[in-house]
């Protein structure tokens, strides 16, 4: 199989975490009705964005009532769900994580946010997710049937190591639920996800929530889909929608053999190295 | 000092090579003439961007033309010229160079291109610049009273680890003198050179030749400044020009302060080990 469906949720989210929760779900069934075989949720998707919040939604995997939906969602439309991210409890710590199943509704992995945002921007908002939350460490690769694909959230998607490690390691798709706000989204938003798929010729498919209406940190949506050679296939506005475009891996190749830029890196004088 | 005046100057490109000295020449004077305190001339500015044609035109740095007009043009006009890139010969090898030279006339640097461009493009030129050049190996950066800079060669843009390494040595500018086509310029110029300056919160001064009237390798033009935060300051043409920018070092560090990227790598999970 050389291509398939994706589609992303713009879900808006607000304070009724089962309100939020059935949102989701809905936007999910609605998708894959429409025939998407692998389905985005935004990053906090069952939470407002906002660090002092993160605990009192916190869930852990194994009693969570949102996991339970998105395990189920998955199976009962027979797609991969990336399950946008939300806010995991393990003991006392808390992270921001995307839990991604598969179509018999068994987890293929977890990504917990590596680069938290810890910001000052001029005219909007601060940010500590760092006084609440705490760091992921490791990279996200999920093998199926469809493709290899990498997972990465958010403020991830600015540190280029972090996107050039997950091409490098085979992903033809990177997955970045992302919830940018309406100062960096509009400064940073549409050039970082058009780079981070020239850079490593992949499919970028980035999902934010729907803009918001409360005062603080106010997301900026515009969730996209972009190919290999960095046009952007499709891209929402501001409010709530699902976007869906082809995920083409012959052209993936294509791209990879007009300019051979993975293989054409001076790996006899650089290298990447990861730690772990 | 915390800012200072940088000017391109994008020049055409012929077969004649002393023309092609001259209107270098002649547009340095221009640009220092009004008040530049760096001059940058585009990739290949005395010699057609053909593969085949650089050893003809390549020239030893001791007994160069070019190079004796570049040394030349800084003294006299009392600035620092980065003297874009020219074929240079040394022994039986050519690189794809570029010389770098303070207001005393004194060689400050020399980046030979890194990454060198082999490439088959959808409906436009096929290159093979490793069929007569040679590869460069070191990383370029130049300390001076005005700020310490990085030099890339236009292939080398397209490598995130080579300008990530820039940045981290301390950048607060990289120049790139660079020859996108027809085809990769409007489709990644850009996009690279604005997620550039945002990933590494550094100015990108981007210089290309004005666009050529000869069949082949059709050079794009658009030389280009882009400020820390991903603001295009300037930008070209396609035709012979001059553009020029204010280079703000404060801003730098105010672009820093607001979203620390670079302080907020993960470094305790990874790091960009160079070779030698």
């Amino acid at each position: 199989m050389s291509g398939f469906k994706l589609s992303i949720c713009q879900v808006a989210v607000g304070r009724d975490k089962k309100d939020n929760i059935g949102r989701a779900r809905e936007a999910v069934n609605r998708a894959a009705g429409e025939g998407a075989k692998m389905v985005v949720l935004p990053e906090m998707f069952n939470c407002p964005f906002k660090a002092e919040l993160f605990p009192e939604y916190a869930e852990s995997f194994e009693d969570g009532e949102t996991t339970a939906m998105l395990k189920d969602a998955a199976r009962e439309n027979n797609i991969y769900l990336v399950g946008g991210s939300i806010p995991e409890r393990e003991g006392q710590q808390v992270y921001n994580s995307s839990f991604i199943f598969g179509p018999g509704g068994d987890l293929l992995g977890c990504h917990r946010k590596m680069h938290l945002f810890d910001v000052d921007l001029p005219g909007g908002p601060s940010v500590r997710e760092s006084s609440t939350l705490g760091r992921g460490e490791d990279l996200t690769f999920i093998n199926t049937e469809l493709c290899r694909f990498g997972v990465a959230i958010c403020f991830d998607v600015r540190f280029p190591e972090l996107m050039r490690a997950l091409a490098l390691s085979g992903a033809r798709l990177i997955v970045i639920p992302a919830a940018f706000n309406t100062t960096s989204g509009p400064a940073h938003w549409e050039i970082t996800m058009r780079a981070r798929a020239v850079d490593n010729q992949v499919y970028i498919a980035a999902a934010s929530p729907a803009r918001g209406r409360e005062p603080g940190y106010v997301v900026y949506g515009h969730s996209t889909i972009v190919e290999p050679w960095g046009q952007v296939l499709v891209e929402a506005g501001e409010g709530e929608e699902i976007i869906t475009a082809e995920i083409d891996l012959d052209h993936v190749e294509k791209v990879r053999r007009e300019i051979p830029l993975l293989d054409l890196r001076r790996s006899d004088l650089y290298d990447l190295k990861w730690k772990k």
